[in-house]
């Protein structure tokens, strides 16, 4: 496993809007993964956003602990696989976050102007990365 | 989250050769993704094949949890996401387990014919679907 910060080929990877999959575990301990948008952030943590309604986010606010893989869509074989922690939650009451996301991947705000959805930064500790 | 045995539309999601993650726990309980290939089985469970000197083979034998999502690679904004256990973990000393899943993904038997590989089988005992 290596460590941030990213060389730039793993940066221009993780600035692109590529698709991904985001674990967390639960309390007793089974890993739940599902696939998320992510925004890599200048300070080279990882804006990820989440319904308030989710158990997921239960299982964050517990355990931090979070692995994101995200896969190239040019060529899904190249993929970067991160190990880390949550280290801030935040509320994402007016949607600045989701829609920071929705821009990215989708060129247009949040559809759903009334969802309830919580900010969460991923510090990456550590990453493995699979070329071809 | 929905109990196997999958519709038709998932069967047919999960018959073709898509990118997918799964994730398992190391012993401190991080969770840990990574890309993965994955083949259904006709009894529904669900055919992974490890390299035998990943770490991850001994998160799986210490704790057979895993999670695995699937997303459609026509539009990955579907994706399917599993949660069960690994019941069978077998060596796969000719090659056999992974040769069928390169076959599936690639069309040709797996390159690299000195490699020790581990078919694992995963039993699916949840799953939650997200449709467009």
């Amino acid at each position: 496993m290596a460590k941030p910060p990213f060389p730039a080929e793993l940066v221009d990877l993780l600035t692109k809007p590529n698709p991904a999959v985001m674990a967390t575990v639960r309390a007793d301990g089974t890993p739940v993964t599902v696939a998320t948008w992510y925004l890599l952030e200048d300070d080279g943590r990882i804006l990820l956003n989440l319904s308030a309604t989710r158990k997921r986010l239960d299982h964050l606010r517990r355990d931090p602990r979070i692995s994101l893989t995200v896969l190239d869509e040019a060529s899904w074989y190249r993929h970067l696989s991160m190990q880390g922690t949550v280290i801030k939650l935040e509320d994402d009451p007016d949607l600045a976050g989701i829609d920071r996301l929705a821009m990215h991947y989708n060129g247009r705000p949040y559809g759903n102007r009334h969802a309830a959805r919580v900010n969460a930064w991923m510090d990456v500790e550590s990453y493995h990365y699979w070329g071809e």
